[in-house]
């Protein structure tokens, strides 16, 4: 993904562009997210659905939460860095809640994605920081309909319609690709979904091992499942 | 466009000219707009044409919009860094307000560009900064009758009779000096804009794939056209 | 951990990336945790207990003190530099004070550890710091029952069933592997703790030179053992 | 203009003096004044005139304006780059407007001036930013007559009697050298500064590539002349 | 102490961590300790006794107090940079005035060490200064008892018995833990605390060329020694 | 005046000594002055007179002024950046006015240059400045007599005699020596001053190319000399 | 003084330990003040003596005064860089003026060194400055008598009975040790000055080119001589 050797200097800070015009210190966080365990999310006519991986590297250590609600009608999914993630994340709880506050409904969620990416350029340009080292899935339901957008360590958005980002994330791309079409309802999405975290995590795929959280037009509701339910959805993936 | 071997470190800072009298982080940042995808304008008698290339990597990704609306009478189109343009845009649309709410009145459209360009050259003369990595082709109508005006990173802007940048300018750029005439159109400009986004883009020349908005001086109103417009428009180039 | 010759300047400062995606600067502060003495945590269902070695290098020195109350019902022990903790923990306890006095009843646990790692994370983004050298282990029991957390110098935390940091870690760990299980009471919790802490010493391992709090969900009280009450609980030991 | 290898380092910044007491970015800086597009000026007994090179790289593109108005009394033509120069333009025009509302007149030139030098010296002492890249020919009439003043990065501004920077400018300065005499008025001025900007072009000497200004102590109003005019003038100049 | 080569860079800086977790700067400002003349401290059952060395390169110099009372019941010694103690002691003495007047009792000695070692530690973080290049004893006594305490450069305090700073430190210390017991009063603690300085001094060890101070639980009055007191000391050394 | 090669870093910035205790930057400055056109004064027993060099680069530039008005009873000749100069001088005439304003009196001559090295100072020892490149002659009369007053790029000052400074400072210097005597009257010295000026620029000695000014005891009015007066004063020469 | 070749880059900074635990560029400006003039001073028991080398460099130049009263009751000399001193000087003068102003009495002297000495520390701890390159000879009487103290630009002082700082200190020091002795009076002391700067001063020791001041315990008013009191002084010295 980087040249073999850069000419030295060129990727030892944001504020120096390289001859070819990239920004290599926007790059490397980049490889802080392939690095990171994969999320991913499938948009449905109905819905959206996210699911990712928290393995644990050991026994005694419970998996870390990489999918959180920001609002009632919004959540999110990472991978990178850890620490990144939850900075950025009380900030879009804090801009839901302010929207709500001061306008009376809930925050448009590209609106929302929008306001995560401004912070996220800054620290693209400005010295004496590094970029944020983690990409986000945003997940909603909004007055548009259902959302599910990528943000990257560069502050760029993409509206997705299947998407995935961390370690594994090739292999369920190839899934999506494959199996996804436009019709698809809420409940083949968190099939596909669950199939797509299948290939990307080669082994572990187990409820307790995995995330999934979806949210529907209907209920506008964004819903982690617990174990249980995982269990229960496990059963239908045979 | 940049020497093989600049001297040792006069590329590494936005306060450093070189011998020369370059600033090549300047330079390094017009790369980035070279890499970016084709965006395109053409100025008619009666009205200006913004088209651009919105190609997506993934078919899972629906392509990120480049055309912006500004104001009413006022749109953006770009080419380099997604983040650093919508900073830029977010600040354009508080200066065409506020310009509004002030004077009671359109802001200018050469007074908005100019504005855009003040931030734009803050960033190529102070430390701890790097240059905004982008271009822009501002297309609007005012008092003056109708604008094309392109700004660039080092915060030089050209009024522009057409004018393409990114990645495919070169091609646009030789079709229009071919066909651009002083007394065009806007409905032959908007062909013209179309056929130079062709010549652009190589393969993929589908209305879902490119955006198109136009301003006219006798609506005034910066419009963006759906898919379904671009279908018909498409026809009319056969 | 860290390979023999990372490319010449991605390890010197905390704002720089390396092309991997990491920040050496926050892996070398790992090293500074590994270089501290060993803490370790074990959670029961009905308590937590956390143990350390605080031997002395001298005589003539009384042992510094690595596990400090925060509030009532939490409590922390600590591996790495011991400036770096006091800091932290001296803003914990304000955290934990502000939050009784705001809402009217005890700091959540995870609350609280979130609000620490805040500002490691701050520590591992911003130019003209290093990070924080220290990794903390945080007992507590509120509404939800027991907890065990760990904390690392990048600001992230880790829900624990068992955990041993610092020095000798990895001995402890081993033990707890083989011999932790979900139903294990606080008393049986605490002899586990005291039998990891003496793998993980080799040698000097009495009452002098080891500290041990608990707190259950009785009582809900966070308690350092006196040396006399751990002259009692080694005699449980063998 | 420059050694070829200067000794490192004494050319990285502005804030360092080289061994023989010159500050090498602001040398460097006049390197990007003589890559602009020639600007010259010729006093008169009774006026001054102004005239520049716009030529524009495009046919699709229009010549950029280089000359400019700041009050009514005073106009500026410049050579470097177009940011840095609007940047200081503006500065001018508000000393202009700021210095009528305090002292209801004019702004004396030499005053004026004298401001805009400060804040270019200011750019040379300082670090953290670069000098302006740009040399000002003022043109004007106060109580004291007609004024023609370079300015140059440094900081520094000459009174001259005819002056020419920018590219071509040595080939104006010697036509200057052999034809500029003390009685002359505004109308030989006038033809003398066309026959300088002929010099300095080489091709393209047309009036549609040049702009040409002037003020006289009769009006004491600066004047940029439209292209017809220009074509008026250009008729005498056979 | 260092190793021979340290990789070029790790020890330039406070804000930068080496592979292996040390900070090389806190680690060179001990060396600055330990270039410093010898201090020493003996903690009794009834008190705490300080002793330095105040030797001068000079017999036309007078020696530099090396001991100071920051308040009645506290006093500190220091080895290391002279004006780098001034500062933290006045700091100290500020603290200790401040508690009186808020709390109306003496400051209790362990919050008084913790407060100077926080402005320790916030040095060993932060970039754009050094470590303080200094090492303390305090000595005090407040409700628990007797106190002698270390601080370091880095910001760690420990709880001592018996201590030693400075260049002759070792000697001293050698002496302590063959001698000292816990059941030694503050009579007997004093001549050791001599003997140690003498040890620790090689020669020139008179009344004149040293400092000694001592606070017992029943005055609870930090007392510096004049030379006529110290002269009479001596005898009993005999 | 400097090494051939100092050992490289220490001359780089204004905040660090070599190791002889030499501030580069400092005499780097000196070289900037020594660089500029001589500018010289002879302090007689009555009145002191400034003369300098103003010889222009080319005949259609008005020579640059060089000595300055700074009160009715103070002036300056200075050699070195015309652009510091300027900022300095502008302060200069703030002092004196402020002054008057608040004492009711003309500012004491040594004062006023004590306050511009104390200027001076400052950027001589913080860091992201350079010193200032030039060097003044300030000549006048208050209460103590008359006084011609030598200020350095590092801030230094020297009462002196008569003094010359700038590219032909040494041959003026030599004559002053070799003529100068302490009852010297101030029609005397202003002659001595123009022949040492006319050493000092080898060609081109005219009224035309040079600036001469004067303050005695009896009038007390610093006044600089027209072109007329330097010519009949250049009769009284042969 | 220094070492020959210290490792490349500890001594570049005043924020780098070398790893010796020295602070080069405090070392270095040590230098400054030894290239500078002789000072000295001897303490009697009835007053303080000081003495300064103020030879000039050229017979026109008036040599630099380098004694400055602060007070009435306190003087000071200094060797080193006379823009650094004038700046701590002015400041002393502030600190003594206030102390009258809030206290109502002089400020004793060992209180005014250390505010001046803190200045001096800030300097030598905190980037982007550089230490004052410059040591004082404080001379005073207070209500414990006479004080003879001496600062170094590291914000150390030293009570002194007899000393000399600059490029002579050294013969002079020489001299003082073999013929001070502790009952000397304020004459003898006199004349001990004199005689230790004709020591350090090699030739030229004339009244015209030192200075000498003195402060006695029976009028405690600090009273710098006239050349012609110096000449009767002088007198005595045969």
């Amino acid at each position: 993904m980087f040249p073999a050797a850069p000419m030295a200097g060129y990727d030892r800070a944001i504020t120096i562009f390289s001859p070819e015009g990239r920004l290599y210190q926007v790059e490397y966080a980049f490889e802080a997210v392939k690095r990171g365990m994969t999320a991913l999310g499938v948009k449905a006519v109905d819905g959206v659905v996210l699911a990712v991986e928290k393995r644990s590297a050991s026994p005694l250590v419970e998996g870390t939460e990489k999918i959180k609600k920001i609002d009632s009608h919004v959540g999110v999914a990472f991978a990178g860095l850890f620490g990144d993630a939850r900075v950025l994340i009380d900030q879009a709880r804090i801009y839901a809640q302010s929207h709500r506050l001061v306008y009376g409904e809930p925050i448009p969620i590209e609106l929302l994605v929008k306001r995560i990416c401004d912070i996220k350029q800054v620290y693209t340009q400005h010295g004496g920081v590094r970029p944020f080292g983690v990409a986000f899935l945003f997940a909603g339901v909004d007055r548009k309909g259902p959302h599910l957008i990528q943000t990257d360590p560069g502050g760029t958005y993409l509206r997705c319609k299947a998407r995935a980002i961390g370690a594994g994330a090739q292999k369920a791309l190839d899934l999506f690709v494959k199996e996804y079409h436009d019709d698809i309802k809420i409940e083949e999405a968190t099939l596909l979904a669950l199939r797509g975290l299948k290939e990307a995590m080669e082994d572990g795929f187990t409820p307790e091992n995995i995330e999934l959280a979806r949210i529907d037009v209907y209920t506008k509701e964004f819903k982690i499942f617990s174990t249980e339910e995982l269990a229960k959805l496990f059963e239908k993936l045979r």
